[in-house]
C-alpha cells in the first residue's frame, strides 16, 4: 500500500466502472510525515476520506477485494484512514 | 486510475487480443489540470472517448472486469470520461 | 498497453515457461513515432513478429489470455504489429 | 520481491481492509547491505518483524496468497525476516 | 519479463511463503549485453541458476504458475536461464 493525502475529486460524466455512486478522489502519494511527492493517482473511496486526509491506498487487483469494488474496472481503493505514522520511535504524522 | 489526455489511436493489422473492433487508443498521463506529462500509453476505449478528451484509465487486471475485454489480452482500459477535477477546492478542470 | 519495437531475440537453455516453442523477443519501448525509449523488456511473441516492427505490448496477468500463454509463467506479450500510429491528427509511425 | 528495512508503523482508525489486528509497516526498500534507497511502502506484517529488520516484501495478487490476508484488500505483505545476504561471495548484510 | 543477473542469494528465518527449500535470489536487472542496471529484486530460483548467469525474471502473478509456487507468497520467479541475446543482428551476450 501506498500513504496518499486527498487532494481533490473527479467527476467523470459517462463511465463503464459499473460502480453506482463511485466516489472517484485524486489523492497524492506522501511520506510518513504527510509531505505530497507530487506523484497523483486517482483512487476510489470506500471508507469516507475528508479533502487533505492522509489515507492507505492499495493498488492492482487488491482494490476488488471488498463487496462494492468485486468484478469492477478499479485498480486503486482507499482502504483506511490514517490516524498516526510513528517512524524509527518519532510520531510524524498524526490526524 | 490515472487521469490521461487522449493523443490519438493506433492500428494494428495483425493481433491476438480476441476483441473484434477494438480501438486503442494512444493517451498521456496528465495532472488534474489536463496538462500532459509525457508518459504514454495505449488503452483500449469502452467509452467513446474522443480526442484531446481528459479521461480515466484502469490499469492491469482490473482493465479487463467489463463484458468486452473479460479474458482479453488487454492490461490498459478508458473506464470513464472526466467532466471534472476539484482540487484544494479550485476546478483546475472542466471539459 | 505499450508500444515498443523489436530489437532482437532471446534464447533460453532451461526454462520453466512450460511453453514449447516460445519465442522471447528483445523490445524496446518506443513513443507513437517508433523511436526507442531505452526501455528494454521480454516479451513473447504470439503474432509473428519481424525484427525492427513496432508491435503493441500487454503485460501482466493480460499476457496469460490466450490459448497459448494460459497458466504460463510470461508476463509480457506481443498482441499486435503496429500498422499505424496517429498523434492529433498526423500520422507519426506508418509500417 | 524486493528487500526492505522495517522503518515504522502506520495506524488507521477506519478500514476496509476486513484484516482484524492487522499490523501495517511503514519499510523502506533497501539494497543488499541494507541501506535505505528512501522508497517507501506500506506492508502488512505476517511475521512479527521488528523495527530496524530487513525483511522481503511481496507485492501484489501475491500478498494475498496467504490464510490471513485471502481475499483482502492488501497489496503488499512481509513474508519473511531476511538473516543474510550473500552479493558476489560476501556477506553484506547479517541481522 | 525483464533480463537479470544473478548477483547473490537471501536467507530468511523466520518467512510465510510456503515453498519449503526455497531459493531466493538477489539479481540484478541488465541489459542485452548483460550489463547491471543498479537495480534489484529478489527473485525464486526455479531452474538452478548460478551466480552471475543471466536469467529470465516474471513478474507478479505469472511467476506463481508453476507447480511449486502455485498459490505461494512471491512475486518474482526466474523462468530460464539466458544461452544468448541477439539484438539487431548481433551477439550481445553468450553464456
Amino acid at each position: 500500500m501506498i500513504l496518499a493525502r486527498v487532494a481533490g475529486t473527479v467527476v467523470t460524466d459517462r463511465s463503464t466502472d459499473g460502480i453506482s455512486g463511485a466516489r472517484y478522489l485524486l489523492v497524492e502519494s506522501c511520506d510518513g510525515a504527510g509531505t505530497g511527492k507530487k506523484g497523483y493517482i486517482i483512487a476510489l473511496d470506500a471508507v469516507g476520506a475528508g479533502q487533505d486526509e492522509v489515507v492507505l491506498v492499495s493498488q492492482g487487483t487488491s482494490s476488488r477485494q471488498t463487496p462494492d469494488t468485486d468484478r469492477k474496472a478499479v485498480d486503486a481503493l482507499i482502504i483506511g484512514i490514517v490516524d498516526a505514522v510513528d517512524e524509527h520511535g518519532t510520531i510524524t504524522y498524526r490526524k
